[in-house]
């Protein structure tokens, strides 16, 4: 079957498609948004009669997937970087500057901020984005009305922008082992893991692509940990967690529970299913801890990981045991995915004091790199099906990147991926496309 | 005296003036591009008389200026991220590559990168850049008709652009102790250092900025360097160097001198003027190095060191050592002195794992790091009298960053500098004015 006569075909000078680079792409995608048929330089041509459109000079990529986002947080952006009375040196007291501004949004004010964020994404050439969200009830602890209040409002503020959302939702139960919430938590906890769970079953009626996120084994004590992690098995659900982002979170997890946070994911049975868990962060892990991920997602923050003081994702290790490692913006206060997996690249340079850390297995980088803020993402959203790739049957969800900007002068063909992935940013996004629609 | 009847006084929302951030600045600037008069809110308005230009919703800071640079290696941005016949895979195999496209650039070649990449630092609001200079002569090493053909097509990109350079000229005279240049490197070498000091005769001559750059312990023995640094403290020009940028370096230097390369450089004199010395990376430095470098510069260049693997440039020991850090664009694959400010930083929080390096005596951090941009460069160049800061009798060499750009939307004003400075790349620059030109 071709194309419907109500579809467009779109050209551009180069483009990554079905996870190859290639000279003039075209693309023929429906009204629906789907990607019907495509093509490029030496194959056939698109079929005339439809309505042509050349995006230009232009590199024409899949989308890009934000596999952790916490949205509200872009509201301390340049806010925290300065001693004082409040002084944000370590991660713990920047968490509290962070929980300051977390206690101050209602549900409005949350949508305002998502909504932002959400919108600086598109722009950056983010078509999907995984919300991790924690801010679920009143700032005291109660349940708003309807408990899923705030999460509606990240729906929303999706909505609006155009951007995909896939929301992770969180469970969150307490401050640490034998500690109850403070009282600056008490908006992320529920009263225990049924109430969060009804919470659950109440977004999934409503068809809303969801993700469980168990916060971290800080925040959840083991029952609970066990029965999320069923749950998100029996409805084939993508788990996230924060894991190992700082050594106090390791050293309380042996006091606990004598093991690493890994080691108690995996024995809680949260590497089950393939690619089913996608652990965020994972800086403090061992060599053990990696072989524990094998077949799992990790997903990297590098913009906010240096923020924090966190450490460096140890990526070429995670790798080599056969982790799938995927990027996000956390924090936002970068925004840019390009960034995060450039930095992804060079910080495992600065670590390994050499070049060429994180290639694929045709020794390329460019390819690698936008596989992780791509493909990676997609899959660790259980999206792999549908999104992070350009090919007949998926939404055209794409960016282009102008090649005509100053940055890119000069630079043969078969470098400007590796050029915008290892020294760009996603300053020269130009076009943004979620299912057909133009956005950003 | 008030400003002269043909000023122009500007206005912005917000800046940096005389090192102090403030609202609602104003500066009178002459028809010679000279700072007159300024003031800000509260303080004394302009002369009605004079012709008003309110730049709008920004922040106008001084021009950065960048203190190391090689423009013509913009030439492989984006080349050297793949493995293959060539694998780039260290520092040292990454500059064989770099090295071949050295050898292929005529004078017209050299001057038309150069321009390209100086014409990137006027747009990311560089307004003075310290080139340290090795591409000197024929490609077989025999000098051109004028033996400083290459500085001055560099000297006439700079013009034609309208960015402010200081020369710096480099001294190469071997590839290590006791071996000879290689093929390569002739184009780089003098006959010898009489040679050199020539040409450097010749451009002071004709008045171009400069400043007096040995390579590297390692490109040049010891007599030479004791001539070249005795050469510009003589005629009070700055002296660059590379300096511990891989540790073979090091190794080499110990085999060869017995010391490091730092105390090579302190014995030779090199630090006997404050603020003489540009020491360019010294990343494998020791704790004795840093007080030995003590009321002199170190120049880092992170994205270059991340790039090539050098590694974390240990800012914080070189600060409380009483080391002056100023920032490079270096290979120019990156052109974004906000983000080598923001990477100076990050880096430190990734290697210390905690936040908040490089406050100033204030705890300010966005000052900060502006300080290493602007007038830390301008002291290392030998341009503090002039460049690096808005003050009265000063040129207008200034930048502004545009505050409607999406990423700055909601950020009180008391943060809009740490949002930049920790967060932010260059893409947000507006306008660039070069000794009262706009540019860029």
């Amino acid at each position: 079957m071709g194309p419907a006569s109500s579809s467009i075909v779109y050209r551009a000078a180069h483009g990554v498609i079905e996870g190859r680079w290639v000279d003039e792409p075209w693309l023929a995608v429906d009204e629906g948004g789907t990607i019907t048929a495509l093509g490029h330089a030496g194959q056939a041509e698109p079929p005339a009669e439809l309505l042509q459109r050349d995006l230009g000079p232009v590199m024409l990529l899949p989308g890009m997937v934000d596999a952790h986002s916490h949205a509200f947080q872009r509201a301390i952006r340049g806010a925290t970087h300065r001693r004082g009375a409040h002084d944000p040196s370590s991660f713990w007291s920047w968490r509290e500057a962070m929980y300051a501004r977390a206690q101050t949004l209602d549900p409005e004010g949350v949508h305002a901020i998502t909504r932002q964020a959400f919108a600086e994404m598109l722009r950056a050439g983010i078509t999907c984005v995984g919300e991790f969200h924690y801010l679920h009830h009143q700032p005291d602890g109660r349940p708003y009305a309807d408990p899923n209040e705030l999460s509606a409002q990240v729906l929303r503020a999706a909505a609006e922008v155009g951007i995909r959302v896939v929301l992770l939702q969180v469970l969150y139960l307490r401050a640490g082992h034998g500690q109850p919430a403070l009282p600056e938590q008490r908006r992320f906890c529920d009263a225990d893991v049924d109430a969060y769970l009804r919470r659950v079953d109440d977004l999934r009626s409503r068809g809303v692509p969801l993700g469980l996120a168990p916060h971290s084994v800080r925040a959840v004590p083991r029952p609970a940990l066990l029965e999320a992690i069923r749950y998100a098995h029996a409805h084939g659900l993508p788990l996230h967690a924060h894991l190992s982002e700082q050594p106090r979170e390791n050293e309380e997890c042996r006091a606990e529970h004598g093991v690493t946070p890994t080691r108690l994911l995996v024995d809680a049975g949260a590497c089950e299913r393939a690619r089913g868990l996608t652990a965020v962060h994972a800086v403090h892990t061992t060599a053990e801890d990696h072989r524990l991920l094998a077949g799992q997602h990790v997903c990297a923050c590098p913009t906010t990981e240096a923020d924090l003081g966190d450490g460096i994702v140890p990526a070429v290790e995670l790798r080599d045991a056969g982790v799938e490692v995927a990027l996000g913006s956390d924090s936002n206060a970068v925004i840019d995915l390009v960034q995060e997996a450039r930095l992804l690249e060079m910080d495992e340079r600065l670590r390994g004091q050499a070049r060429l850390r994180l290639c694929d297995e045709r020794g390329r980088l460019g390819p690698a790199l936008l596989h992780a803020a791509t493909e990676a993402g997609a899959s660790a959203l259980g999206q792999s099906a549908t999104l992070g790739r350009l090919g007949v049957g998926r939404p055209f969800d794409a960016l282009t990147v102008g090649l005509d900007d100053p940055f890119f002068e000069g630079i043969a063909s078969d470098h400007l991926l590796d050029a915008l992935m290892c020294a760009g940013t996603a300053r020269a996004v130009r076009h943004v496309f979620v299912g057909g629609q133009a956005r950003g």
